[in-house]
């Protein structure tokens, strides 16, 4: 075995175990995903996935502007119409019980990558229409397994979701594989959302925003 | 922790030893699929599949008479009119430089129901159209996962295969969702090929066998 050989059997084990962990721990147990997504975002899969999206205008300006949400002021955004994104972002985390996800100190294109997926995140579930059960968790990770294309983690997600299926809930089974395929159909369909300047979008209705995104439900 | 649950932790351990297994071997190779299919199939587990697959009329005269596909004679097989099943499941088998996979004697539900999947597994493969490829088999798996409904082996089978493409294969991520996909929505119109007496219909062209099927493609 050549040394390249070596370095990828090492990172293939160190992401079975990682992934193993996601398997054992509760649905959405942060820790666990952390190091999943840590150990399978190597340079090599970050560079990619840059790649890949800034093939489109939208995808090659946001890597170079870098777009925050910046802070969210969840109880002025709730008094926005009730058909606005803003409201219902603002009611999908307080109905939850969510906070905004804080943005964090961006340096270069793989730490923006994660950065603007993960304070984006919950806009995705409401764009989307994916509400935060397992079904809709699932649909959200294949949507974007076909936004973000060649994306390991995501794929490793579907994978963690369907053996946890597999061996915890097998009577989800079909509501599941209809989640991950009408997810990943939307996702081929829709318009990218990938750096997308969400806070200038606050007052657009909901429906509106469906309809230029290719995401009429 | 009481007994039952742990005699559930001590099998889903067993089943997640098993999955990674399958996940670090190449693609088809029996002996770790095999241990999978063998730890994820409890008796509980089988009883569900019965159960399921009991409710319509062939699945019940199915594990009634438990029918065999006998031996398969594939020089003659492939005398047949080119557009038969007989000729077209025989060149499958010729083309791969397969062989047909021996029946076994069944004396309960489970061993037929193992046997039965096990014998027209290449059946399955000619009628749905899915090829030998990564992509073929896991559009085959979806279609498995559909058709038996509950059936952990095939979801795991399917989380093995997206494990699999985010550690090794990646740029066949969409080849292998849309596969996924397909076989899925493709499994759920089709009318259950579970059950039935293949070796009848050695004469009878595929074509009319995928229209009575709901399988045209």
């Amino acid at each position: 075995m050549n040394v390249i050989e070596d370095v990828q059997q090492h990172w293939q084990t160190q992401v079975i175990e990682a992934f193993t962990q996601v398997v054992k721990a509760p649905y959405g147990e942060l820790l666990s995903i952390g190091r999943l997504s840590h150990t399978i975002n190597d340079p090599l899969t970050l560079q990619l996935m840059v790649e890949h999206l800034s093939q489109t205008p939208q995808g090659r300006q946001a890597f170079q502007e870098r777009p925050h949400l910046g802070e969210v002021k969840l109880q002025q955004l709730h008094q926005l119409p009730k058909n606005t994104l803003g409201y219902l972002y603002a009611d999908h985390l307080i109905r939850n019980e969510f906070t905004p996800i804080p943005a964090y100190h961006e340096d270069n294109d793989y730490s923006f990558l994660s950065a603007h997926i993960s304070e984006t995140h919950d806009i995705w579930h409401v764009v989307t229409g994916c509400d935060t059960t397992k079904a809709g968790e699932i649909e959200l990770a294949a949507f974007y397994a076909a936004q973000l294309s060649a994306s390991r983690f995501w794929l490793a997600m579907l994978s963690k979701n369907l053996l946890k299926t597999a061996v915890e809930d097998i009577e989800l089974c079909e509501l599941h594989l209809d989640a991950l395929s009408r997810g990943w159909l939307k996702g081929k369909e829709a318009k990218p959302l990938f750096g997308l300047q969400w806070n200038t979008l606050w007052e657009t209705p909901l429906e509106n925003l469906r309809t230029q995104l290719n995401l009429a439900l």
